[in-house]
């Protein structure tokens, strides 16, 4: 097991990576207020892991209650949310008690957020159960639910007492998740870490082939470039937009196609594509930059194309982004591979051509 | 018109009150992100007040749109929270966007929330418009709404950026309002500043009078003890508790009696009064202590005494409490008069003793 400590002053806490950490209850130890705790989980990762949590928990004396929440993007909205809520009245839950996420990203959303409002915040565990959410989701505190008119619309920056990775977990996996999750891994190298993207072209397929040591590590140097990030920009006024790289394309695509139908990798590989295609356009990087990271994301096996999407849907559903400001679309750029920026340049126009450039046309 | 400011680090706001401040927009120049506000009132404030305010900022080249709710405590609910966040996003409303909430402290609580989650944090402004709002939930950063099991069980700790307190609003304030106000303002003197008390004790007609000199002095004492407390504590981990003197009495009368029925500040005026009957059967402070206390809010014209509610139905409310810890209700007692301590202390017959003592029996 490895530990990374995001420091956030009065907010610090830790980050366990490896094998076997669903058994370690008594991680837990230190950061518990009261001896009980509500994980909440959802219906296809309850089967799998929720037994084997509760009983470890038990063994420590840790009193235990669950809720179970329906699997899916599309239940993450102001429902399901206070059937948490309702769940947690009904057992008596106080501030003090600690609310669990067993889960992927979307159960880590909803469950953060929940924690974050319920009795004004309690305090709140996450074991991220997908390569996405062990990389991404569980480092930097945001916590959301869907509005309908707009991903992510609702939530809070609430930091985690704890995250447990559990690198096992990954086992059941479905295969199409784990490719997805792997292009959240890359982002962090074409963002800020050109060593790691080196590392990553030469043990992708250690990857795929679920290495319990590669996955540590690669997990571990996401997790420490996004805290980097965090640690500096808590709540999103610069440096932290940069993990958006290819996100603002690719929530267009989500919520266009309807969530669920694209997994959340799947749309920012054509995000990132699309915003490669348009840094080259603006003369940044060149042609061969482009090539390179198509090339790494179709080892990785995701699309690289985009829907057959209307531009003009494309355009209208990126601004609803919270980086727009002023009207203005501000998208993630590369400057360099490697290294990524933020700039509000790209004309309409450009922007379509980069999109329409990357758009499977019928 | 006076300023207070309320020191806390980087949340660091300034509450400005005095005369005719509506009128003053300028105030609001130097925490605005953009030139755009979106204001949040109600259907009984907004035919008073909003007109004026709208103009106000629109002289100052700010652009406004405004949202009305339906009026009352039992629309602080997720209804009327999406209702918020369906215009901001129908308004194009961004994350630098202002939220500003004009009315009492349902607006305010309710708006505040808004402003905490919508994009996971927005500028928000409050101009309190009752006696009640201008000394407390103006004070402190805690929104929230109602969860039909419980008053205020989901929100959030987020800070304005600026208070506006206009003592002019307070004339069209209903009598019986500003008498349930005065209460919240007789508090701060009751828990920590005894020469408060006295000069409340002294100067009550004059504030029954709504004498603007004598409002303003009142509301700023009040908020400089509310910001003392706050900026000492401002996750109520300790002495922030001591703000909720007759709180845990006054919530179960509030939700037992349906909300709305009973003000807040007369529930509350009788929770102080089961306080003080408790504090003096733990022989903490004297039955003239008691009889002090009863004489202020008598003055008041609030009532002493709670409503014909069965003992066993207070004592189920109180569970829900946020203060409940391992299942003990844990109350803000008198150590004397002018002091206030949180104590787990007494037992459910004690507290059963002190609920009878001040229930009117049919």
């Amino acid at each position: 097991m490895e530990t990374l400590n995001v420091a956030l002053g009065e907010r610090t806490y830790s980050i366990h990576v490896g094998q076997g950490l669903l058994e370690q209850s008594e991680l837990l130890l230190p950061i518990l207020r009261q001896p009980k705790v509500a994980i909440v989980s959802n219906t296809s990762i309850a089967p799998l892991y929720l037994q084997r949590l509760v009983s470890s928990l038990k063994k420590a004396d840790i009193e235990t209650s669950t809720i179970i929440l329906p699997d899916g993007e599309c239940y993450k909205n102001w429902e399901t949310l206070n059937l948490i809520f309702d769940q947690l009245l009904a057992g008596h839950c106080e501030r003090s008690t600690t609310l669990m996420a067993l889960g992927g990203g979307v159960v880590g959303d909803i469950t953060g957020f929940a924690a974050a409002c319920y009795q004004r915040g309690m305090p709140f565990v996450q074991v991220p159960t997908t390569l996405l959410s062990q990389v991404d989701s569980s480092v930097g505190g945001k916590t959301a639910i869907n509005h309908p008119h707009g991903k992510n619309m609702i939530g809070a920056f609430y930091q985690p007492k704890l995250v447990l990775s559990d690198t096992d977990v990954l086992n059941t996996l479905p295969e199409r998740e784990l490719r997805s999750g792997l292009v959240e891994v890359i982002k962090y190298g074409l963002i800020r870490d050109l060593p790691f993207l080196v590392w990553l072209e030469d043990h992708l397929e250690r990857l795929l082939k679920r290495e319990p040591a590669a996955l540590e590590y690669a997990i571990l140097r996401s997790c420490q470039n996004k805290a980097d990030v965090v640690m500096a920009d808590e709540h999103e006024n610069g440096e932290r937009a940069l993990l958006n790289l290819g996100h603002t394309f690719g929530h267009a695509i989500e919520s266009g196609m309807g969530y669920g139908q694209w997994l959340h990798g799947e749309a920012v590989a054509v995000g990132t594509m699309m915003a490669a295609e348009l840094s080259q356009r603006l003369g940044w990087i060149s042609a061969s930059d482009v090539v390179r990271i198509k090339q790494l994301l179709e080892r990785v096996g995701v699309p690289v194309t985009g829907p057959a999407m209307a531009t003009e849907k494309y355009l209208q559903l990126m601004q609803n982004d919270k980086k727009v400001q002023d009207g203005r679309i501000r998208l993630v750029l590369f400057k360099q591979v490697g290294q990524a920026m933020l700039s509000a340049m790209a004309t309409p126009t450009e922007i379509a051509g980069a999109i329409e450039a990357n758009t499977r046309h019928v």
